[in-house]
């Protein structure tokens, strides 16, 4: 039988001692009942209280693990990032060689740029813009974020970054697809993405494979 | 003498009476209010009575023109966003002919895309996302406001959009700009924006004038 996967969708990972795990998972649901909170509530709409009750978690344990919304939301967008790299990995690794892998990578961080973690994160960056204390915590968290992610991009699109204009082609999409993600906040902006992001693939080839 | 410039940064338009020019100066200054309390506090410390006493004007005049903090945003976005494309069009004006003016008229969004009415905007799409009244007010005003930012960006540019791949091109060029408007939210990503967009420039170029 092949290991089961956890509730991080990870496979079988050294055994835990039983306080241990149980701590784990309580985490992990309170990080997984945050960004929900964050995309169906609003920054504003989130409380801590809101969180452990949505996690299934008691008030104390929340206190215990994640003491304020701003620990609670950094470590939710520290986590899902961490996960969902994890995830775009597992997936472009059942990717075809050949030349419609470069349009299957980028149509795959489209859906990431357009999907719940986006706006939980979106969520946190305008709160943070306004808020020093939280700001001062989350600027190293998003370099840290921002640099792997550009690194994932790079793997997968078999960019040589040390070629002339390869390495602002994979910043390019990056910034573009984060462009896209607000323009699909507000009304499904998905036809409009699709002619885009066609044209996009087209002249990044160009670059990456020239 | 040439006419004054009125608050509005617009030129001498036909004279009002009296009582119409007090109620559009009034306008003009609570929108303007609205816009900077929205960049400085965020959608959450915005509150109409912030903006009347910022604007200087009484809570029944701010009452009497905008009756809620919803009426007050929609006005403030539409407002602003009609002035910056004035603005813009002023601007453009000035630049030279010839093989810059397109890395020239990049700049000049790229400026507006990392502006205070980009953060204000910014602020107010988000918190429409999870606002079901302000989301139906926004929906139809964002989409003339894009369509109007799509034809200047088009003019401004020289592109004969009838050609293939230049209409995506122009699109691409404002969903780039929006991404590099979020990424430039909380630290300032002014050298890293700059030495991506010489990059894309070029492509621009290759795509416009081919």
């Amino acid at each position: 039988m092949f290991p089961k996967m956890d509730a991080l969708g990870m496979a079988g990972a050294v055994p835990r001692a039983p306080q241990q795990e149980r701590s784990r998972v309580t985490r992990a649901r309170l990080l997984e009942a945050t960004v929900e909170c964050l995309v169906e509530q609003g920054w504003s709409g989130t409380t801590t209280t809101l969180v452990a009750t949505r996690a299934g978690v008691s008030r104390g344990a929340q206190l215990h693990h994640y003491p304020t919304k701003a620990a609670l939301v950094m470590a939710a967008v520290a986590h899902l990032a961490d996960r969902r790299a994890t995830e775009i990995r597992a997936e472009a690794q059942a990717l075809p060689t050949g030349p419609d892998r470069l349009d299957r990578v980028v149509d795959m961080l489209a859906a990431a740029f357009t999907g719940p973690l986006f706006v939980a994160a979106l969520e946190v960056w305008v709160a943070a813009r306004t808020d020093a204390e939280l700001r001062g915590a989350l600027v190293p968290l998003e370099a840290r974020v921002g640099r792997e992610m550009h690194r994932l991009t790079a793997e997968l699109l078999g960019a040589d970054e040390r070629r002339p204009g390869v390495r602002e082609a994979v910043q390019a999409t990056l910034d573009l697809l984060r462009g896209l993600g607000v323009a699909n906040l507000l009304t499904d902006d998905s036809a409009r993405r699709a002619t885009l992001l066609a044209a996009w693939k087209q002249q990044l080839k160009g670059i990456v494979n020239s």
